[in-house]
């Protein structure tokens, strides 16, 4: 399951047709006439087969276990990266990226509703123990496990994967995503849609290519109207027994661990990791490409703009130690 | 009409047998043996037929009036209740409750979509004077008054009453709800989902069994994508003429007053009560539990974590009277 | 394109019979009974033909320059409009104008789902460059430009203009809207709702009419969840290639400029303008009636209650620029 993919790769490529448009420099050796790349992956899951990328710091514990043969990245962090791995220094590591993804997956800059998809009466032989609603309608190949319930006006795209006993309720859009066992959705979420991510060129916005997915992991619950990002190159994910309140948004590469609780209109930006055992209060926000700890309590309206260690309250905007926030409260009344 | 219920209960059950597997203590006269339990209800509207929880010192005016004939509590909490109430007194209030509400309600602890909703243009000719839109599915027993127009991909679940010259948009759906006249539910709107309610036990959450209802007086009106639960064992309110804009959440068991005007992307967590005359201003956030007075100002973006008294303006996260916020704020320069 | 309009006015009518029942001074010579009203529009927009309305300082530069034959205004504000313009002096200009438009508008008030619309599928002889998901419901005299694709059980009412090569989501609602080209708009969004417009009149809400459109330019793209609202009496407006993230919220008469990036949950009280190359993070809100310059970077989280200049970064709640509020953090250390 965890296998799956929405989209196959075009390809392979040689490394040089990948990046003839782009300025860089190479570091390492290699004929980059005769290194074949068969697609674009993170740091952690690329295989030596694959060209991967590299632009923060915070990345720099997968960037030194690396396999893939090619990486592109900035020269103040190329030192990181494994000395087999040839080096593709540029100005703009995600333009450069999103480009080359593009030539990848042609079409996943943009969200396309599925043309597969039909209506399920018309096809609910092929889910014999699954309870639909009406007016759903399903793309090719979608798996739903049995005694699964299905609201109306639901939209289930291509590929996508259901485990048994979910709850799905009505006016959903589901796509890209890969849904574990007693999960619950409720009315009107949208699930696997294209993440905000875009690299802004002389007036034109470039989007980056979203080729990544959503995982829900078993017994997950999500409120009504929740919109969840799927990942770019790597996926969005929420671990087992987390559940979400009503219009929460996760944005692309976000990953929940498990038996988290995130209240009402609580919004995380792209690429953070939160812990396991984690709550947050309603309307709290999470920045982007940070790491929440285990067992974190972030109060409601709090604004977090850096990483919290393990075991730690945190109230306010920004966010600090929820002792630091009572007494700076104090001080100024 | 206040009368309607959307579940109901199973039993009636023997007291001993309800709390045979909670490990309590019980004060008070009566044989469990012989205790019949119709219901598990508020504090408020039990009658002697009823079950009854008390968990915080907030509901003490509702604790020494209630007619329940037993109810759950604590060792702090279980003087206020009346002497000819049984305590049965436990650790965790919640808990025993929504284990016991569970028996009377199994299916409540989740959002089913109801699968008796037919698609209205083949049952029309049951709402003669109501003007629909397309694709619509309506559950049994479903009211709507005269005038009322109904627009397109929208559901609305079982025993749902709407009153007269109502406006419900498209891509709506509405369950467990009673709606008065002249009330207008903007599009995308999500109406008497279940709430967010749980109790984490040992990496497993468990639900809270939601049997409540939304109630929506005449002339109210709610924007675009608004969430509102229904309560969990009360029910969700809001009073006459007040308005809510796009994207407002309400959580379950919150009442909102008469005339208030709530602006877009505010958030209300549980169970709080709001006042008749209140205007709260966008993205503002009002904490659980709480009590907000009449003519409250609430500016937008606060952060409301404490009650507020009649007749008074806050601001700031957390909110503190204006003067306050406006005096932090100078010295803070 | 940009003079389409989705409901004619009634009318005209005298000026006389149009005020009739307000209390008001006159200031300026004219016949009150032979002065002809054809519609109202805000200063900007009118023409000798029509009545306008003033009630802020900060409209003073459209004001001066005003086309309108006559003017709602207070005392206070009457002298910045042109000699020419009869000048209707009263105590609460919009519920003066609301009440006027009212009668040009008669069901302006309310945002009526259109009955006009039909199942696609009837009609999509009429787009044959356009693909189209299942469930598709088109009012009359839409226009939706070649290679558009338009994803399931999405509604789109009448009048309403789509360009070319732009991709429309499933479950959206679209009203009164004009779309350019290569525009993109993300599952679940509701584009050209009623806005947020009453006037509070002892225990009952006066509806402002809107009868205003929203304009999204080529290459705007929308997340998931959004909503926008049509303008009371001019336009929303969005444009050429900003980007929105889900769970937006513009409310009525905002104006966005060129090359903006509103990250997700970002909220817009009404009537405020956006310049270009406007960056807002996460879940910031901008209050009403406000003007934002170019280049202005706004942080996740803040909130905008005054003015801010080109070339400004600011952050906070309230939000100042970026060095007074890192002082102000370091301060309260």
């Amino acid at each position: 399951m965890s296998d799956t993919v929405f989209f196959l790769p075009k390809g392979p490529f040689y490394l040089e047709k990948l990046i003839s448009n782009s300025k860089k420099n190479i570091e390492g050796s290699g004929d980059l006439k005769k290194i074949k790349i068969f697609d674009v992956k993170t740091l952690e899951k690329a295989t030596s087969k694959d060209l991967s990328f590299f632009n923060s710091v915070q990345y720099r514990p997968f960037a030194s276990h690396t396999k893939a043969s090619a990486c592109i990245t900035t020269d103040s962090l190329k030192d990181y990266l494994p000395k087999n791995c040839l080096k593709i220094i540029v100005q703009n590591v995600l333009f450069t990226t999103a480009q080359i993804s593009k030539k990848f997956y042609p079409e996943a800059d943009l969200d396309y509703p599925d043309q597969s998809i039909r209506e399920v009466k018309k096809i609910s032989s092929k889910y014999p123990s699954v309870t639909f609603g009406k007016n759903i309608f399903i793309g090719k190949k979608v798996k739903i496990g049995s005694k699964s319930i299905i609201g109306s006006n639901t939209v289930i795209e291509h590929d996508v994967q259901i485990g048994k006993n979910c709850l799905i309720g009505s006016n959903v859009t589901i796509k890209n995503t890969i849904i574990g066992n007693n999960v619950v959705i409720q009315d009107g979420c949208k699930i696997g849609v294209k993440g905000f991510g875009f690299i802004p060129i002389k007036d034109n916005n470039f989007r980056f290519p979203h080729i990544g997915r959503v995982i829900l992991k078993d017994n997950v619950e999500l409120g009504a109207n929740c919109t969840i990002d799927r990942g770019s190159i790597g996926d969005t994910a929420i671990g087992e027994n987390t559940f979400l309140d009503n219009q929460v948004h996760m944005a692309h590469n976000v990953k929940i661990g498990k038996n988290c609780m995130i209240a009402g209109q609580v919004g995380f930006a792209g690429s953070s990791t939160i812990g396991n055992n984690v709550s947050i209060g309603g309307q709290a926000g999470v920045s982007g490409h940070l790491k929440i700890g285990n067992n974190v309590k972030i109060g409601g309206g709090s604004g977090v703009v850096k990483n919290i260690p393990d075991n730690t309250t945190v109230m306010g905007y920004p966010a600090v130690p929820l002792k630091k926030f009572l007494k700076k409260n104090k001080n100024n009344e």
